[in-house]
């Protein structure tokens, strides 16, 4: 194998595919970037065997040449010494080499030797057919990612509640995560080719890394699925994720369709008022808040640590309609959804104190937020 | 005690004595905040009984009212909770009030109760008479600071060694601190109001807080010491360190007086060629790589770690001067040495492969950092 490559698109490609690289993982080789170089141009690759990701340097792109191809073939090396390497070469272009495994990495007047391991050995990704795409925009794609992913449960006692659930209904795709204790919604009309359904559950992990390599534009990411893999493909990466096997749960039944309260507020005055409400309570076990419509649309959140002291939040809402309320909630949950929401106004639905609340958007029904309360009144 | 102050001022006093606060300490009142309210304005101390600091925030500046002081008095409130909630308050303006250890800060809508400590529990701060001083500009001091503390020993073997030395003779200030495998050096001519002389020993953990709280200006640093503790003054920041007991070594005869091989290096190229020498050799446990002069001017620095690989840089030196040399050096002391040297270009000054070499800037003799080289050849 023998190249000489554009020093800055292989640094992005590296980075690329470091992101499914961890040295925790069991399988010595996966440690390592596989690259192969074939007439096309050259392919990194890396995994955690849950992640995979495929990362393509084309020979030319417009009129520029990246890559010059001098002999095909292919390698792996260390991630963790490779990736640190190529970021620190002194010239623009560089050549890599390789020789029985010894593999040459030539940057001007620097020359690095890397012991490369046989590719023969790398694991090979998932095949999955190109049939049957549904196609999102990038930046699509990644709020709904955003809005959803935070909500997925971190604990392993119900290992389907650690991803996100997505299913297609009549070309709606919805996605749905809830640890439980609070749960998040996010629907999209989509473009399928053909009549499409599914419904997967997505690694929460897999979401979170997929959305660190998508760039913010609107050119669509292509979406295969599979009956145990998802691959995500966008012009120049693959990104393939295993599925959670079993059922997600049901939680149509969870979420209200009728309310008692109803309240409009300024997001960003609602976020800071209940940071602030919480600053003491952080130390105690549960982060809790409490609630309290007053007379004059004015809402009071407040919390008390008997060592440390007290709060007390007034706040001007929009709108105060239906029933006087007294509730308690987690200001942590509170304010995940309150980041995630677009949108400078938010309606937040209450049915009574023990029953689970929602939080949207005003004039916005594509995205949803549920939160169960605390019982302390 | 009752005041109103400027939010943004007391935010950054809160930042600057929170820098001396660890809630790693063994007496609980520090890990609060003392606040004294005098007619003059709002005193702030921070301490962990070898740094305190003391922010004075004055009733006026210029034309403009910064505090207005209803009544004075003081108090003690937890650091973590109190740096927390006047970072995050609503308005610009912020009321503090104390009844009976009970505190209550308000600012807009936000109301905040505080259990608060009696401040004469708190722990005196050290008298240090205000004669001889020296006078250092901001930027300078912070220099001399920043080429020298980096090089202080980690190891609490010998106490004295984790401080820098800083001595005065004829006027001239000269700062120094080394772990016994490399030493840094640093003179300054220094003002003084009288002839002074000192030979003391300063925490480094000190110096390093007392660079993070100073602004980079030129503006004059008073510094003030006694037998045990040094002051530095600023306008508005009183800084005390306790000083290192014990004697400091002579170092005079580690600095060698000639030189056999005298090399000229571009510094940025250098730290570069050395930064990538050395990418292979951070496993290890000596991070050390190998420097050869070649013809033509030509060095060669190189490693070798056998489970992994090689690295060869060649980098063109302006001049090389004196005997042929190879030696072996920790890449990590030249990397430190070569970041805090100031001018493009650096000399280099051998006296043979297992004696101690030294590095200044060309043109430059009021500072020079002292490596001890490794014995591999």
């Amino acid at each position: 194998m023998k190249f000489i490559i554009q020093k800055d698109h292989l640094v992005q490609s590296v980075q690329d595919v470091m992101k499914a690289i961890t040295s925790r993982t069991t399988i010595p080789i996966l440690t390592g970037i596989k690259i192969v170089a074939s007439e096309e141009g050259v392919t990194l690759t890396g995994s955690d065997s849950d992640i995979s990701i495929e990362s393509f340097i084309p020979k030319e792109e417009g009129d520029q040449e990246i890559v010059d191809i001098q002999q095909p073939g292919s390698i792996v090396l260390q991630a963790k010494f490779f990736s640190e390497i190529v970021k620190k070469l002194p010239t623009s272009q560089v050549e890599i080499m390789v020789d029985n495994l010894q593999t040459t990495i030539r940057s001007g007047k620097s020359e690095f030797n890397l012991n490369g391991l046989d590719s023969e050995e790398y694991p090979h990704l998932p095949q999955i057919s190109e049939q049957n795409s549904i196609k999102v925009p990038t930046d699509l794609l990644k709020n709904i990612i955003k809005q959803t992913v935070f909500a997925v449960s971190t604990s392993e006692t119900r290992p389907v509640l650690t991803g996100v659930n997505w299913k297609i209904e009549n070309n709606d795709l919805i996605c749905i995560a809830t640890d439980s204790h609070r749960l998040a919604l996010r629907k999209a009309k989509i473009e399928t080719e053909e009549e499409q359904s599914f419904n997967i559950v997505i690694p929460g992990k897999s979401l979170n890394e997929l959305n660190r390599i998508l760039d913010d534009h609107d050119e669509p990411v292509e979406i295969f699925v599979t009956e145990n893999q998802i691959l995500f493909k966008t012009k120049h990466i693959l990104f393939f994720s295993r599925l959670l096997e079993g059922n997600y749960p049901d939680t149509n039944r969870l979420i209200p369709t009728e309310s008692k309260t109803d309240i409009v507020v300024n997001s960003k005055e609602f976020l800071q008022s209940i940071d602030r409400a919480s600053l003491l309570a952080r130390e105690g076990r549960n982060n809790v808040v409490k609630f309290s419509t007053m007379s004059d649309n004015v809402i009071e959140i407040s919390s008390f640590t008997p060592e440390i002291g007290k709060v007390m939040e007034e706040l001007v809402s929009e709108s105060v309609s239906g029933e006087e309320l007294k509730i308690s909630f987690s200001a942590k949950f509170m304010m995940d959804a309150l980041k995630v929401l677009e949108g400078s106004e938010v309606k937040i639905s209450f049915t009574g104190a023990m029953r689970p609340f929602v939080i949207h958007p005003t004039n916005d029904d594509s995205t949803l937020q549920l939160i169960l309360p605390v019982r302390t009144y």
